[in-house]
């Protein structure tokens, strides 16, 4: 199968996406990638498979050698003195990370233009782009969620919750912005951080050595899931080393817990992803206190779409292109107006 | 003000769009509309104002006299012999009723190639076009609404509210697939009407006797509030009724209730209005129960946009367009790429 990974953005997390699509590169066994880059300006380039160097787009050579694409009907063409020339591929893979990619844009660009695409659709996307929608929709599904506040730049900075709490932006992902905040002292300083990325900052419980655990998968035919990996990390993860962990591509081993537990973790899964994440591969990672589940993010577009937690990354692809979902189709016949003109004595 | 209306839209409520854009031909005294018109397939075309009549569309002549456009970075253009020529306007207004519209679809288009546009932006479109996430919203600032259920398609039927309860598609507007349900025996019929519409239907107390008020408005510099409507009908309006409602332009009468309501309704849409919906004029149906006011739902693109409800409504355009929330600036300057590089001597 060819996947055009679709890959850059305008988005902080830009140069984030260009590693992850890298990665990715390395993690396809069987098919074959197509990568399609999205500058700053948010124009198309169509990337060479030699060319994915992560020095070839900082260095902005793809704005010399990268051939400039337009979305058109059906997919991406470039232009050309003989007429344009449709790029090549059997489904589009949506790889922008943060802005343009998972709120739920590059979804509705593919949705309209009708281009066969992987990835999260827009309500989905804007529901796991908004760390406050996740919990409204957690909430609704009855998936428990650490306890939070949310507070709105230029208003009251006043908390309820004890100390320690954690700082974040309420719509970017990789940790960008966030921290954790022991003291009211040091609240204002973590808010001024948070409020540079977004207008709405979320407040959670900051609890000591909870446990995390992640879970990946998609719905093809049938359900496929990752192993559950219990990730090494330090009080958590900053911005760098998040960062690397986009360019992960050695398989991590299984957490040692109980399979009863396992299986409260895949239950919810598969509770928040269908049917709103159908034809998407998502990571959700979720913490356990005394043995009961807590949601704490979705990740709706993973790090190189979390491709080292599966045996078979190619088959999770294959299974999740062929079960995508359809958009309803609409007929429109014009029968109300035609009625209306007939009525007035217009037809 | 140049104002480029788009409508039409691969939507049920296609024809709806039509008619409300034709409507609010009428409702603009000092801008000069520009009439975009998206098909089913989805091709956009330039339609002169003079063709704007419902048979110019049902007739398909659109298709031989409207000029067809390209979505390009920062507008729309007609291509030509001689190059591009863009379509002249300052600000775009999405008026698709219904998918593609008030989906978030037209919203993510328009931000992402850069087009001025008055509508909600991509979260608000979704949150108040899935009834279900209304309801989470409105939780979630503390605004009560009518007791509900949700049930899926193939899934169980049974419900635990008291009948009479309304049943509607979660993703609808223009009360297609609704219907009242008066006792179990309805319930199946009501159910595979609505299930034709969506995988998902929400189930609500249906209260007799239950007012209605309609607040219309937007965030411009300062709020601009329509006056409060209660709107005339029955039981409550089909969609042929509905349907009519889109076509309204004559002032309406405000409702003869206390100030001490009007206020509790303002506050309310203001909750709900700011700072989500902002770029965007909407109305929100109320109901009032006992001096309490409950949100019945959003429509984030109301029919004509809701024109009659003002007394200035180029004003209320005018003031939203100037105002309109701006896309943070994010500055990608390959700091990132280029440490990893340097680390690798490789810089």
């Amino acid at each position: 199968m060819k996947i055009a990974i679709i890959f850059g953005g305008s988005s902080f997390e830009h140069e984030i996406s260009i590693v992850s699509a890298i990665t990715l590169k390395g993690g396809l066994k069987k098919h074959t990638p197509v990568f399609i880059f999205v500058d700053s300006s948010r124009n198309f380039y169509l990337i060479e498979s030699g060319n994915m160097k992560s020095k070839f787009f900082s260095s902005k050579d793809y704005l010399k050698k990268g051939k400039k694409l337009n979305l058109v009907k059906g997919g991406f063409e470039a232009p050309g003195m003989f007429g344009a020339k449709k790029v090549d591929f059997d489904v589009a893979l949506n790889l922008i990370h943060g802005r343009d990619g998972e709120d739920g844009k590059m979804a509705a660009l593919l949705e309209f233009f009708g281009v066969k695409y992987i990835s999260p659709r827009v309500e989905a996307s804007v529901l796991s782009y908004n760390k406050l929608y996740t919990k409204l929709l957690a909430e609704s599904l009855n998936i428990k969620t650490i306890p939070y506040e949310v507070l709105n730049r230029g208003e009251s900075r006043e908390i309820t919750l004890d100390f320690p709490v954690i700082i974040k932006p309420v719509r970017l992902g990789s940790s960008i912005g966030v921290s954790v905040v022991k003291s009211k002292e040091e609240l204002d300083y973590a808010l001024d951080v948070a409020f540079e990325f977004d207008d709405q900052v979320l407040v959670e419980s900051f609890i000591e050595g909870i446990k995390e655990y992640n879970q990946a998968g998609a719905l093809g035919k049938d359900w496929i899931l990752s192993i559950i990996e219990e990730p090494q990390k330090e009080e958590f993860l900053d911005f760098d080393k998040k960062y690397m962990d986009f360019a992960r591509d050695s398989r991590v081993s299984e957490a040692n817990i109980s399979e009863e537990l396992k299986e409260k973790i895949r239950n919810s899964f598969k509770k928040i992803y269908d049917p709103l994440f159908r034809g998407a591969v998502i990571r959700c990672d979720f913490f356990v206190l005394e043995n009961e589940v807590y949601l704490n993010e979705i990740n709706p577009i993973p790090g190189s779409m979390a491709n080292y937690l599966f045996d078979d990354f190619d088959k999770v692809l294959s299974e999740v292109a062929t079960n995508l979902p359809k958009e309803k189709k609409i007929k429109i016949d014009y029968l109300y107006i035609n009625s209306i003109q007939k009525a007035k004595g217009k037809a």
